[in-house]
């Protein structure tokens, strides 16, 4: 027997759709997928099937292909399938496969659901995969905004299925003697991932039997946290940031009132993407001199007289990239820059290269263009020297100035002029324990 | 050498205390409360020892508290000790030996603090400590206040250690040669913090190695939101509670006009104690009959025509006790009601037991005295009888009446009048599947 009264009052508490919906579900094949689609059908819903082929397992993908593909026709259903290059995409777009996979899908069920008229798209997660994402942000480091885990509602995608956890849906694949295919691309899930499910979860689960479902309470509560605090800032950004048309501004000393000044600050300017170092940076010079500027991926802030003043980056001109810890390397303007570590201390003199303690290091790095005001200490030497200048010195054109690709601290001091020179405090001493070689190549 | 500047950052960062302040230091002679002992000396801070003695290890207690007693005379340091008899004050009160030894530990070094002049009590709490504590919160199910973790200042209790991490103490108490005692109560630390300290933990350290400074990124984030929900609903609280002799009012449109609704609701009755599940109740009552009423340990809440009219129980009069579904005997003014199940279906008419549809109890459950207003249907009749109508005509004396344990449901309704009558709603059916049963012994 399926569930069908826990199902309808989940979509019904969670508003996820209603009867004149048509919704495209997601279904692998796997477990979790064949059960939403069983639920589906038993409910009566108006729904199709989109099923991707990543090419990734060969003669298996083609055989959970055939499966979705059958199962569907046997149930008379609308059926849409697609073959990526995932392996090509994520060597094209340098990012993980697992990235490129997430990726194509998304835009291409997007694709299929404005296409041929439905109103969500359906993914089969459940409440283990939300209390899998919950640990994993706290793990890597989050806000509160990383603790609703995974929403059963979304802009067009619905989670219907996060009324059940892992072994519920066992259960009932079982009982009700559902055909699935073995979805081997658990196998291949991120390191991450397979230690939380096979290591951290099921010992929290031996304190607590009861875990997904505690976790889908503390869930809710968080959730609810967060809406406040979104709700909040809103009618705060309303009250306090002024649009003109050379920027946005928000009075000084309004900032200075803000309580608790770092959260309020960081959220009221979380669409011109400050990351959380620079917007402490930018409280800490409140009182400074005027003029200072801070920079994002997107934008710039000015703390002028008495308001801080935002300016979107022409994307033309400025040139961005952020370095963490686990990049290889990124393209910037044309160049490969790469990033790798060494636990061995030597270097070799090359302008190419730049040897760092990482001790110094604070993610995320950026790379950019030059920027007015820019100043570094040039390798061998004791004082700042203006950027500009060290350029002009150097018989750099106007030209290749702005494609230079300049490597920036997390606390905004200039670690390497890439292909040039590197700056005299983040080379290696006596006390070095690790060294962060950074090398730039012409693509 | 001990990392003074980053200690005195810390203490100035966290205003945890100024120099002008006397601070009583907690000492086990572990490695922890040895380290912070020692980095207290080094600032030149006025400071006093104090050790506690819970007989619990034998020699091993004498041991450690000889080794706290050389190492404050040693230093001239005021060194206060005392012994407890934990497990029998764990068996009086009918609470585990680590429950004991905690309320008296808190309860003997704020008598010590106050009698002596200090300002305030530091524990040597670390950073793995405070991740510890948020991963059983969240396994246990908590709301944003568990998330801040263990909090550097709360009230008189400071925490100066939690700069640091465990394996950075070790480091220091190796480097710096510092003498300290095997502290053996780790060994006898509850299953859970066990369980989180040497499985969750390492395998969350080898996802992220600077697990401890993420956690405590994350803990300073979590608290800064919290801080911002408690000052709003305290807003909120001012704008909306009005307090009048008879009880709190909050209007019922008021409430109604909450978002998000549970969420501030349950903030604004935090102080009156009511659960998260009759939180809910009240709110789904809220445009129904007037006159229902709802408990919690400390209060009482009535839906009036216009508003909720909150007022606080006599604790002299009433007595309260919560029944978990593991609960299997509570004590209640000299009488012990135990709770069982049973999968037979069957009973014995006794006044001293209650046999329950099992499916029917929404647990905690309360034991309390009776109230003014309340009433029941008793076994074998159809309608609702007043309780003080019932002892009337049961000739219970007045002195009897207040004794009497009324057991009553999480929705509110009275299960059982210990000793006397049961409810008939409660009583067991055709449909029954398990019965729980109450049993009220003389103790």
């Amino acid at each position: 027997m399926l569930p069908l009264q826990q199902f309808q009052d989940f979509i019904r508490e969670q508003a996820l759709f209603n009867k004149d919906h048509r919704i495209l579900l997601a279904v692998s094949g796997g477990k979790d997928s064949v059960l939403m689609l069983h639920l589906f059908k038993a409910i009566g819903v108006t729904f199709g099937v989109a099923h991707c082929n990543f090419n990734l397992r060969g003669a298996e993908a083609q055989r959970d292909e055939n499966f979705v593909k059958m199962l569907s026709s046997s149930l008379n259903l609308p059926f849409y399938v697609t073959h990526f290059e995932t392996k090509k995409y994520a060597e094209e777009h340098k990012i993980s496969t697992q990235m490129a996979a997430r990726s194509l899908r998304y835009a291409w069920f997007e694709e299929i659901r404005a296409n041929h008229g439905y109103h969500y798209i359906a993914l089969a997660q459940h409440q283990n995969d939300a209390v899998e994402t919950v640990l994993i942000n706290l793990t890597r480091g989050t806000g509160i905004s990383g603790l609703h885990g995974i929403l059963p509602k979304r802009d067009k995608l619905i989670r219907p299925l996060l009324f059940l956890n892992r072994s519920e849906i066992e259960v009932l694949i079982n009982d009700n003697q559902l055909d699935f295919v073995e979805d081997s691309s658990n196998a291949s899930l991120d390191y991450t991932r397979n230690k939380i499910r096979h290591t951290v979860v099921p010992a929290l689960a031996e304190i607590n039997p009861r875990l997904e479902k505690t976790f889908t309470e503390n869930i809710s509560r968080f959730a609810e946290v967060e809406m406040f605090l979104n709700q909040e800032v809103e009618k705060l950004s309303i009250r306090l940031i002024e649009h003109r048309a050379d920027g946005h501004y928000i009075a000084l000393k309004e900032i200075e009132q803000l309580n608790p000044q770092k959260l309020l600050f960081f959220e009221l300017l979380k669409s011109y993407k400050f990351t959380e170092f620079v917007v402490a940076e930018i409280l800490m010079n409140l009182n400074g001199q005027s003029g200072k500027r801070f920079l994002s991926e997107t934008h710039e802030a000015i703390i002028d007289r008495n308001a801080l003043v935002i300016v979107a980056k022409d994307p033309t001109i400025v040139h961005y990239q952020t370095l963490h810890p686990n990049t290889e390397q990124v393209e910037f303007l044309g160049e490969v820059v790469s990033l790798s570590f060494s636990e061995t201390i030597k270097f070799e003199v090359s302008p190419a290269k730049a040897y760092v303690d990482n001790d110094l290091l604070i993610f995320p790095l950026i790379l950019r263009t030059w920027q007015n005001g820019d100043r570094f200490i040039p390798l061998g030497m004791r004082n700042y020297k203006k950027v500009s200048d060290f350029f002009i010195d150097e018989k750099v054109s106007l030209h290749q100035k702005s494609r230079i690709p300049v490597l920036v601290n997390g606390n905004g001091e200039i670690i390497w002029l890439a292909g040039m020179r590197q700056d005299n405090r983040y080379k290696l001493t006596a006390t070095t324990k690790k060294v962060a070689i950074f090398e730039v190549k012409i693509k």
